[in-house]
């Protein structure tokens, strides 16, 4: 069954059938490949046509000067922009002379698949070249979530009538030209050809090439090594220049006989290492892969998703469209995580150059929450990413007169690069939301070596930041003015109440932590006294709330502020930012994002239901979702108020945005706190799943689209089930010790029995309206 | 009598004595000369050594691309900078093979003096060469006040000791080379040779020069003329080129004979005319200078000046360098707006190329007001050039999504040229202090002709900007959020208390202005519906007031932030925006400027003296005046409330500000708005001079410091004086038609005969304390 978006409906891959030349830069981002450390967006062997290369290491960037007509103080001046590194994925073909291009000659079959289960791209060409002679093309890339630094591919050629020549041209290609979307002259002066030569080299099936970038430094290297079996009749040749290695073969081949390469790339970069060092690093995992071999690359990438898939798989019964799109979410969420490591996860993971490559707090707040329940040592990871971008965040805050570490609103390396102070620096929240994945964290898994030797520290240094950046007024309340909430079309105001809220469990956690390690506080001069004035700041935090509409106002004074004419904003308008000043925006109660509703999820504990279903319904009427950051949220808060319907139309948007292209900007990339939404409105959603305190408590809903949703939890390495059918949820242990767990407020023990609970019935009043023209699609 | 700043004490000229290269940058701008149509900078004759060469005509600008590292809806894509054009002041001197250049050889003596009732500057030179030979070069430079397009310079040398050989160059000089303050390398690359060269001419004694500006596209010509006074022996040359034109005059000198030579040089520029036009139009304003003659243009300008002295002049009995600075005040103030027309007085007038030679809300707010009662000719004319940018402003509220007009922050011929919205875009009171402008022209002339034909086009436009920009609360009141008031420390804040009573004033202005020419009002399709809208809007006005502490907050919840940490603040730290992040100034209680305070005198009568003395005293503790456009204002609150001693200090440092170069910037050109704090601290503040409603009052006071201070105004084609004395004070008909006045507070008719009237006894608390280290400099 295939929908119109082009894919077609399965509930374990991603397959689109045919040849659609313009439809290449959007499926290059949903077919890329990723292990968190590699990234191969999803272009065809021989690279044309398409619409973006892109192969992209994590935290390989290059530099450039951020330009200001009128500057500041603390304004940062260099940017950052990943690099579309050396592309190893080429393979061309010709085929009795003819390059195979799919824009000529005929594409007679043409079939590509995203399987979730074994972790590859496959392809199955039948190509008629102009003149008629026709192959069969079959390739399967993957990129390995168990060697890091490789990727591989399977090509393989069978010509179909006659007996044919091939010839086919495996290359490592660096400085590939790309169109560049960017105005600015200077950033697309540093992206031009952004890699220097410093080494290239070939011998036998092999080749390495070496290049470092311009004006950041860092270096990198690709390998290649190949496996031919062609049959008879066999040329080789290789060679290498400055930014192209490349293996040529050439066969006769038999009808009916096949001419196969498998093709095992490796890459590596450092900032400090030599160039024989970060070659040696490429070979040595070159020669590893060989060592494994296809097949055993194959059998581990299975084993890996299997386990993945036993610990996070969720199914949804009664919409296919919807099971495919969470699995497909739930992929690309362990793609951009698995294997990052030391490194960040980017915005779009690494599936295209969106956002110029940058982890925004999105990571924290909304794709770690998905990997803290289904693969926390990724999130383990991605924390001490942070932790390791401490220094630089502790002199930001130094440059900005604070104390503490000011985490970066965007950046690569963890130095600030946002040249937007308004939407960037004033952005305060993103150290909270560090802080709060690091306390999900620590109570998901009770990892006391994270919580002494990471978590202490960055707890402690947001705690201070937020000190510094609020004050107690003349009645003692602790108010944090001229700051930047989640929502986008607001800045620089006072007492954010999701920013406030945030800062208060932020520095209780410091507290509490820094009394659980005493030399951690020691080392870093944290005192009795220190503690007690975060506690104090936390007991006194100033939380606006507008008595006469009897809801809280995003910030001070927002629910004062004029509405904005949604029945006179015509629907080519959106996004608003595209058409209209930010100072209209931001004066105005018109909201881009879950703001205060994310405080609803967020820290559900500091609202009551009534206040909940107030402040959400206020809200809906005027939030436009121009964000890919809301939806998801949004479904969370309308389950919660029992509107169930509206939560799967929520959950519904936010699991397709990818797919069905909602923002019109899956070129460049796949908005991974979208997909994260995606598991959000599932489990935090129609789950109900929240951690408020380190008390795991669900309260399951089933809405009336679905038969049937089951999900799959790890908590403190027991991994459980929940099964939501009508009107009672059953709670399964998969294995490991048995928990304690909370269903709709009734605490219950997990053992190896399962549970089955009934659901209360909820009678919500009418469903909230959202502004003119910006409803959920109805499903 | 030289004080410490270089210059010698002395009523009516300033005068610097000896060589001091460093200081040229300085006195280049303080020794400039213009007519508010031509700028020359003090550079001397043989241009180097200088500081800035500077030569501007007003209007003509370069424009260049804004860049943006994050670009946004409504940015201004095109900044415009002032262009140094074509310099005819230049003439070089060969004295035997040797350049006469002051760097080398011996300043026998040197001395220059800008006279402020001849308008000229003279220098006066005797310089001997490296190999011993002296010469005496006098010099004497004008820009005329009454040959707009005219300046001139009578330059004569004699040898001193032997007879010499003397070589004269007196050039046309197109695209100087300048070092560039700006970092930005488009600006540079605009400026670095911004004239394209479109015609050279050269006959006899005389050479044009016609150029235009690369992308902006204006047309500018230069022309020179020259009478030679040089006795036997002469050779003359005249040359053109692209750049240059030149006149070479050698000459054998006798000792005790002179060299003589006058120049006349004439100036043009238009956006539409041909190459032939704008020549034309140089040639014929040089004939009309030669048949005028040097003679001629001298006592024109000494009759133009007595005019304006016997209008504007102020006496200051106490305090001889604050008399001088006081007249050095006006008389740039004179030069900046004599002869602008059709054309902006830009925030530095024409004395050199800061803020990019862009005009701000200072001029309708600071100079203005000064010029409204001392040559109500050129607020009329400026004013008419703000009413030709209308359509611009049009444009710009339109693309705001705003109705009416929106005048821009920062521009040369009226298009927004800010960069940084929050303080650009945001500040929309300048269209409230146009009005207020007009507003108070119209008071004080009676201008039938000017209200209906520009001030009730320009009342309505802005009138129906505030209506869209405000909205009316819950409760009816009229609400103006997410503006940036006058002070720069504070941005995008609810109910800036100045904007919105200076949108009070518009909105009423434009009811009026609309109901006296109904045939204007139907024209732009004013009806009785919509003037209501303006005037319940008005009536509805929300004026924030905190209760608590009893002191208005600047804007909405201002007085809810933290303090600002002044006694942690080091000096150096000053202005605090260079040390400072933005997001710190504007969350805080720290004011750069005026803004409560201005609201305070410019809407005086929306306070009570009680508010007035409170809200002085509460904003003095927090005001920085990191800006030169406070301290005027400051004294006039000072002397309002009492506080007098507190007020002179205040005066003289807005009057001393350029002599004294108290901002460190004064190479880049005078601050006109501080040099108009000098007549406001004088008039407004110790005169009490208040012109609300129209009807014009005085509250005479007499600081300590001082013995006696008069001043003379012009109202409604009346002259008159005040003279201040300890006790009392005395006005004077200069000339014109008796007149209603105030003094304070008792109404009286001032005919023929003088009025004394004693001054009542103030009884002021203790003075108000600045924020630590920010006091102004006791005399």
């Amino acid at each position: 069954m295939t929908e119109e978006h082009g894919y077609e409906i399965s509930p374990w891959e991603l397959r689109w059938r045919g040849l659609d030349v313009d439809a290449l830069q959007r499926t290059e981002s949903t077919f890329a490949l990723s292990n968190g450390h590699i990234g191969l967006r999803g272009t065809l062997e021989e690279a044309e046509p398409r619409g973006l290369p892109g192969t992209y290491l994590n935290g390989f960037y290059e530099e450039h000067a951020l330009p200001y007509a009128e500057g500041g103080y603390g304004y940062p001046e260099a940017g950052q922009t990943v690099v579309n590194v050396t592309d190893g994925k080429i393979i061309r073909l010709l085929v009795e002379d003819e390059p195979l291009d799919m824009r000529y000659g005929e594409a007679v079959e043409h079939d590509r698949v995203l399987d979730f289960r074994t972790g590859t791209l496959t392809r199955s060409t039948v190509w008629a070249s102009p003149t008629g002679r026709r192959v069969r093309v079959r390739t399967q890339r993957l990129v390995s979530f168990t060697q890091r630094a490789v990727a591989a591919i399977k090509y393989e050629v069978e010509p179909l009538d006659d007996d044919l020549q091939l010839v086919a041209q495996s290359d490592l290609l660096a400085n590939e030209p790309i169109e560049s979307d960017t105005k600015d002259p200077r950033v697309a002066a540093a992206l031009e050809s952004p890699l220097v030569a410093e080494l290239a080299s070939a011998k036998d099936y092999h080749a390495v090439l070496v290049h470092r970038t311009r004006v950041s430094g860092l270096r990198m290297a690709a390998a290649m090594d190949h496996k031919l079996d062609v049959g008879d009749g066999l040329r080789v040749r290789i060679e290498a220049e400055e930014d192209l290695a490349r293996l040529t073969v050439a066969a006769d081949v038999p009808q009916g006989e096949k001419f196969t390469i498998t093709k095992f790339i490796a890459y590596g970069w450092s900032g400090t290492r030599s160039i024989p060092a970060v070659r040696a690093q490429v070979e040595a995992a070159l020669a590893g892969a060989r060592q494994t071999g296809w097949k055993g690359l194959l059998a581990e990438q299975k084993q890996f998703l299997d386990d993945f898939w036993a610990t996070a798989d969720i199914q949804i019964d009664g919409d296919q469209q919807l099971q495919q799109a969470v699995r497909f979410a739930l992929f690309h969420l362990l793609q951009a995580g698995a294997r990052g490591e030391s490194r960040a996860i980017p915005g779009k993971g690494l599936t295209g150059p969106g956002y110029d490559g940058h982890a925004f707090w999105d990571t924290e707040s909304f794709v770690l929450p998905v990997l803290t329940y289904t693969m926390p040592d990724a999130v383990r990871d991605a924390l001490r990413w942070r932790h390791s971008t401490l220094d630089k965040a502790r002199e930001r805050a130094a440059q900005l007169g604070l104390r503490g570490a000011a985490f970066p609103w965007r950046t690569i390396d963890g130095a600030e690069c946002s040249a937007y102070w308004p939407a960037g620096t004033a952005a305060f929240h993103v150290s909270a939301d560090i802080a709060d994945a690091v306390i999900r964290y620590l109570n998901a898994t009770g990892d006391e070596d994270f919580d002494r030797q990471y978590a202490t520290e960055i707890l402690l240094e947001t705690a201070r930041l937020w000190l510094s950046l609020g004050h107690h007024d003349r009645h003692g309340g602790f108010r944090i003015d001229g700051v930047t909430g989640p929502d986008e079309y607001s800045a620089v105001a006072d007492n954010n109440v999701y920013t406030n809220l945030m800062a208060q469990r932020n520095l209780r956690a410091a507290a509490a932590a820094c009394e659980r390690h005493p030399e951690v506080a020691a080392h870093f001069a944290v005192d009795g006294e220190e503690i007690g004035t975060w506690r104090a700041a936390a007991d006194e935090m100033v939380i606006p709330y507008d008595e006469a509409l009897g809801v809280h106002p995003q910030s001070e004074g927002f629910t004062r502020h004029a509405d904005w004419d949604f029945a006179g904003t015509p629907p080519e308008h959106y996004p608003l930012l595209l058409n209209y000043p930010y100072f209209d925006l931001y004066r105005k109660q018109v909201v881009k994002q879950a703001d205060l509703v994310l405080a609803l999820h967020m820290c559900g504990d500091s609202f009551t239901p009534d206040e909940k279903a107030r402040d959400f319904a206020y809200y809906e009427a005027r939030t436009v979702r121009d964000s890919s950051l809301s939806a998801g949220t949004q479904a969370v808060l309308a389950a919660e108020t029992g509107h169930l319907s509206l939560a799967f139309h929520y959950l519904a948007e936010a699991a397709l945005t990818d797919l069905h292209d909602v923002h019109n900007n899956v070129r460049n990339g796949l908005h991974m706190a979208s997909l994260a939404g995606a598991w959000l409105g599932v489990v935090a959603g129609f789950g109900g799943l929240r951690d408020h305190g380190g008390n795991l408590t669900f309260a399951p809903r089933l809405p009336a689209q679905l038969a049937r949703i089951a999900f799959r939890v790890c908590f403190r390495d027991t991994r459980f089930s929940v099964e939501i059918r009508d009107g009672h949820a059953t709670y399964r242990l998969v294995d490991g010790e048995p928990l304690e767990l909370t269903h709709h407020g009734e605490k219950f023990l997990l053992e190896a029995e399962p549970v089955s609970l009934p659901i209360p019935k909820i009678k919500p009043g009418d469903p909230p309206l959202q502004p003119f023209g910006r409803a959920p699609l109805r499903r």
